[in-house]
Formats: C-alpha cells, sequence, structure tokens
C-alpha cells in the first residue's frame, strides 16, 4: 500500500512538474492519512471524477467540506490527467455558493459551518450529576492545598485559574520541587474533551483528579491521607453529606473526585472574541483573526483541531522527542508518538507549548504543528494569522469559579 | 534592682502565706514587668496607697484598666501589711460601678472598653496613597506567581486568602522546597501592624514585601527578575502608568512593592463575632466566648494584645527555642528572644502557632503563653474558655480580594 502510495505522488508529481499541485495545497491538510479517507482510500473508493464530485458536493453542502475550493481541479488530479493544469480556468469558474446574510457583510463567514459554539456545559456523566452543593465543595477540594501531603499544592497550584488553568511552567512543580515529564494541560473546558491526559489515559474527569492527587511529582497523596484529614474537619464532613445525600459514609475518595470533576466541569469560558463571532457578532474578530480563521481550515488544521473546544479527542502522531506518548499506557507499538489532540481554548494564555512545553511561543508552535503534522511550511505572515485567531478564542473564565472560597477547619494533622 | 524585686517578692510571699496575693492573681498579669510600670516601679512612684489608689480610680475612669477588681486589696498588699489578708470583706464591699445600658443585660460589657473595633482601614502612608488603580494592580501582583524565580510562588502561597491568609504550615516551603525559620503570619489586617515580620525588622508592608520576593527560601526573585518580567507585559506596563501616574518608568520594584502593600491594606476582616459584639449586638458572642473575653483582660493577655488587632506592635521575650528573635536583627543582647506581639485576629484559621510554628492547638497555645509570659498555670477550661473567645476574632475576608484575577500576558522569559 504504502509503495503504491509513493508511486502513484511520484506520478502526480511527474504530471504537475514542479508546481504543487491542488491536492496538495487544498485538500492533504484534511486528508493527509491521519483523518480518513487517505489519498490511496479515496482512489480506491471512487473510480471517477464523477462519482468523486458527487461525494464533495454533498459534503459541502452538509458543511463537512469548506466551500470554494477548486474541487474539480483536484478531481482532476487523483482521476484526470494533464489536462487540468493546462486548462485550469474552465473549471470552477464560480465557487460553490454560499447564501447566508452574513457572508454578504462577511466573506469568512462560510467558514463559520466548520466550528461549534461552546456550550453552555459539557456532557455530564449519568454516575456524577451536577449539583450545587457538589460542585461547591469540589471548588473548596480544587483550592485546598491540604489535599496535598505536603498541604502546599492544590490542584489550583499546577491548574491556576488565573492563568488560564495551567501553570505557564513547562513541566509542572511538584512535591519536593520534582518535575514531571509532561506540561500540564488547563482544566478549563476539560469536561469536552473526549479523554484526559496527554496520552488520554483516564477516559474521565474523575480518573484523571485521581493521578495528580496522588503522583509522587505531583501532590504526592494517598487516598487514606485525604479522607483523613477531610473527615477531621466537621464543615468538610457536613459538606459532603449534602453534595452526596442519602450516602452513609460520603467522605470517599471516590466522592472527593466526582465533587473536583463536578467543579472542573463548570469551568467553561464563554464569550470569547471567536464565540461571539460564531453567535452573530461579525466585528468580534479581526480582519487578520478572520483570515487566520480561513487558513486554519483550508490547511487542514481543522481535521484534528475540531467540535467545541477544537479536539477530536483522538490520537494523532506527533513524533517531537523521546516521549512514546500512549504507547506508554497501551504498549501497542501501533501508539508509539501517538497524543491526543489537544483543545486550543484559551490556547493563547497556556504556554508553552506541546506536551512537553518546548515551545513557548504561539507563533512557533502553529508553524511546528503545520510542518509536522500537514507537511506545510508556513510563512511568518500566515502563523502570525493563524496564531491571532487563536488568541480569539480565550473566553472568561465564570467569576463564580474564580472566588477563593473561605476552607473551613485548621491544619488537620 | 533585681535582687530588691526577689526580696520583695520574697517578704510578699512571707505576708500572705501559701495563699496568692491579689496582686499575682490580678494585677501581675499586665504589671509582670514586661509592660510598664513593674511592681517596683509602682513601688517607688506611688510611696502610699492613697496616692495608688487615685491613680487606679483614674486609669479605671479611662478605661486603660478593668473595672471591678479588688484594687483595694492589691494596694494592701503592695503598701499596706498583713491587714488585708485577714479583712478582706472590708474593702471594696462593691465593685466600681459601670453603668452602661449593656452592662444590664450583659454582664460582661464591661469588658468591651479593653478592646477597640477593626477601622475599616488602616493607616495609610503619605507616600503610598490609597488608589483603586493601585490596589488592582497589587492585588494581580499577589496573586502573580511569575514575580518568583520559578514562577510557582506568589504571594498568596504562603498567605493564602483562602486559608486565613497563610499557608498552615509550620514554616513555609518555598523555592526548591526550601524552607524558613519561621512561622509565616497572615497578611489579613496586617496594616494595623506597627511593624513587620516576627523580629519587626521591616517598619512598613513596602518593606516587608521586598523580603519574601527576594528571600533565596521564599519566592528567590531579583528586584530585576521581576521588573524585567513585568515590563515584557504590555497589560501590566499599562496598569502602572495608570497606578502611577506622572511617573516617566513606573515599572520598578519599588512601585510592585507600593502596589502590592496598597493591597494589603484592603485585606481587613470585619464583621467577625468580636467585632459584632463590641459594636452592640450582644449575643453575636456565646457566654463561654464571653467568659473568655473577660479572662483574656483579667489575666492580662491584653496586656501586650491590644488595640484593634490584639497586638501592641511591640516587643516582648518570649524564650522558647534557640531562636534569638529580634536580636538577630540588632545584635543588641536586650532583644534577645524579644518577638513583636502577634496579631489574634483570625487566629483561629492560621495555626499552627508561634515564631516556629510548633504548636497546633489553640488551647495548648493559650496556656503555653499564660504560664510563659504572664506566669499563670491556667486550667483546660479556662484554656478553652479563652480559645473559645479567639475563635469569635474570625472575620470576613473581603470578596472583591479573594476574586481571583485574570493575569495578561503569557509565560515571559
Amino acid at each position: 500500500m504504502r509503495r503504491a502510495l509513493i508511486l502513484l505522488s511520484a506520478f502526480l508529481l511527474s504530471t504537475v512538474g514542479a508546481k504543487a499541485g491542488v491536492w496538495e495545497t487544498n485538500c492533504a491538510g484534511c486528508h493527509n492519512g491521519m483523518v480518513a479517507p487517505t489519498k490511496s482510500k479515496l482512489l480506491s473508493k471512487f473510480h471517477t471524477k464523477r462519482e468523486f464530485m458527487a461525494k464533495v458536493k454533498e459534503m459541502v453542502s452538509k458543511g463537512k467540506m469548506p466551500p470554494g475550493l477548486p474541487y474539480g481541479r483536484a478531481a482532476n488530479e487523483l482521476f484526470g490527467t494533464k489536462r487540468v493544469i493546462h486548462r485550469p480556468k474552465r473549471i470552477h469558474k464560480k465557487p460553490m455558493a454560499v447564501t447566508s446574510v452574513a457572508a454578504v457583510s462577511d466573506p469568512y463567514a462560510r467558514y463559520k459551518k466548520f466550528f461549534k459554539p461552546l456550550p453552555a456545559l459539557p456532557p455530564i456523566p449519568a454516575d456524577n450529576p451536577l449539583t450545587p452543593e457538589k460542585v461547591k465543595l469540589g471548588k473548596m477540594l480544587y483550592y485546598d492545598p491540604r489535599l496535598s501531603r505536603s498541604k502546599l499544592i492544590s490542584c489550583n497550584t499546577c491548574h491556576n485559574l488565573a492563568l488560564g488553568g495551567d501553570d505557564n511552567q513547562k513541566t509542572s512543580l511538584g512535591d519536593h520541587w520534582r518535575t514531571g515529564g509532561r506540561n500540564a494541560p488547563t482544566t478549563l473546558n476539560s469536561g469536552f474533551l473526549r479523554v484526559q491526559f496527554w496520552d488520554g489515559r483516564a477516559p474521565t474527569l474523575e480518573e484523571q483528579a485521581k493521578g495528580p492527587l496522588q503522583a509522587h511529582v505531583e501532590m504526592n497523596s494517598t487516598p487514606e491521607i485525604v479522607v483523613r484529614r477531610l473527615k477531621a474537619i466537621p464543615e468538610y464532613v457536613e459538606l459532603f453529606k449534602k453534595a452526596f445525600p442519602g450516602e452513609k459514609d460520603p467522605v470517599t475518595f471516590e466522592n472527593v473526585v466526582k465533587a473536583i470533576a463536578a467543579f472542573e466541569r463548570t469551568l467553561n469560558t464563554p464569550n470569547s472574541p471567536f464565540q461571539r463571532y460564531l453567535l452573530g457578532e461579525t466585528n468580534a474578530l479581526s480582519k487578520e483573526q478572520k483570515e487566520g480563521m480561513a487558513l486554519f481550515v483550508k490547511y487542514g488544521c481543522i481535521a484534528c483541531h475540531n467540535g467545541p473546544v477544537l479536539s477530536d479527542g483522538r490520537f494523532h502522531k506527533f513524533k517531537w522527542n523521546d516521549d512514546p506518548g500512549r504507547y506508554r499506557v497501551t504498549k501497542n507499538p501501533a501508539d508509539k508518538y501517538m497524543f491526543r489532540t489537544p483543545q486550543l481554548l484559551n490556547v493563547a494564555v497556556t504556554a508553552p507549548y506541546f506536551h512537553d512545553g518546548s515551545v513557548n511561543s504561539l507563533e512557533e508552535a502553529v508553524k511546528v504543528m503545520a510542518q509536522k503534522e500537514l507537511g506545510k511550511k508556513l510563512s511568518n505572515s500566515e502563523a502570525k494569522k493563524i496564531a491571532d485567531f487563536l488568541r480569539s478564542l480565550t473566553g472568561e473564565v465564570p467569576l463564580e469559579a474564580r472566588i477563593l472560597p473561605q476552607l473551613p477547619g485548621n491544619n488537620p494533622q
């Protein structure tokens, strides 16, 4: 298969000469082999240009592919011959029409359909319903450093809600100034992610919360320490009773992480300029940001960074350093260097970037991604536009979540 | 002088037999030699019982000494003879009258005059006026971990406004998990203290703030690092311009500590039960707390713990461990083991206690103080009442101060 693809590429390259084809510049971003279907799959699925174009039209009409791109030329590249290069003007003289009113005043409006506005709340699991009592308790636990062995480190130490829900460190500093191997992702909007951690090893926020609480290099606590300390504080015992009514012994480690996860599901950041743009405020983005948005779609960033938090929640290969990513969890060689797509909301306030926090500049991070994941070398101007677009994704952390609780009790042993 | 005092004590002890005299039980608390005048001074100042009683009456009428104590008997002990012991009932059959209305329904109301309600603001230094712009900036700096070398530790790490303005640690953990030698005092109401630090080495909050920012074992920063990082964040530069209008280059280390100090002067905690009691809400304290308040006055705790935050801001001897206290600053042998009286507002939420954080229980701390500073061995019941009274000193941290700011910029180098 791989050899076939190489041969095909070589053939295509020879037909189009030194000039990059339409496929390379417009389609490969999304169809680069990481997101189905690959080029070879397309070739085996659609035997003729006609079949291919019928599908394209359907996808565009459903908003699953950007309108207005020279699909016909791409079809010629895939199924036709040299004709394409010599007579490009005959194909798609008029871009496919987008008829919304907004499009009239905002030529970029057609790109909106590739994005989804952020809902008020992420999915709520049936076994951990959101209640005000649980969220209140979870907030207190989130801010309480006494959950850590040293009583110094709270969830908020590394997921600081004054700093975009992370800590601006390459990799977090934890118990005894130890440091882990990966960059702390933001807790903001984390309830929308399909799986948690860079390697996706936790399926839920509840499971995620158990990690840092116990990790040697983070809070270095144990379920026993956590429960013992909380039980020593009568106000907490009361709050657990209210948050988990009907339970005989509600102060448990399972309920601690349930409450923290419940609070985290409220850490959603509405009202970003981009969110406002999506919801109809045409001038919420600058022209540069809109251009960045268009490039983000056209170059295929959107292939992985899609959905309400701009993450597909799936695993993609990113060979960056020796970190084998998801392989460490599954031991499956196919998972080597696979990482879950990080969300992009609030990305402008959560540097440094990548799983090792090795890149501090958003422009640089955009360039690296384009090069390594999409095979595109961006110009400085393009990277700047995409970064500017990403800066429009910074939303508002809810005020209620940012009000430091007055923690009960005092210094339990 | 010391020999004379010993001889006098021996004489007095011989006259009163094994029974503790009125002086020991009622007056020595305040007049134990740490607070002027000492017993020997009293004896040299007032040559007769009459002169002494005239002064006592004046002081009581001014509210500077508690009413109703057997001053006559004390006068007899100091200036008279054995008569006192044999005929105590002839002296002060009626306690000195307190005629306020509150006293009718609240027999403890007469103790109120030894205390001062907390003003809305502490004294504001002329060279650092409070402005909303400066307080806003100071709050951001207080919460910003990027002022520390590691970018992990903010003022709020050790002076956590969710935990009573301190960190519940014996001694704080700082840069590289190093620890200092003394317990972190709360920043709450700290603007009311005459001097800062346990050894009083900083006269102002401005000077104080320079300490932890630079201390090797705390934030381990430098003025250069702080100013460089802040200047790299345009939003901060704007905020400094607004907070320090008219200054050409307002982003300076001096202005950083001015802004932090300005914010700290807003960290005052009104509406504690005791504050409400002082302001007229008779039922804001329980009977036990009122009894504790009375003991606090009668036993002389008030001699040092007075004024709006229950600290005289002066230095008193407390030989507890090898820490030489203020001597380390002045090298004056007279300052050995001298520490500035800590405030008592919010003491119930700022364990552990003493300059080394060696005592975790409030009752235990009260007992140690009574024993070592007042020469009194408290019963468990007395210590409990005084501790209960101290628990009524927990006030409300202003909501505005507790709202985490959204810090500008991202990860300056």
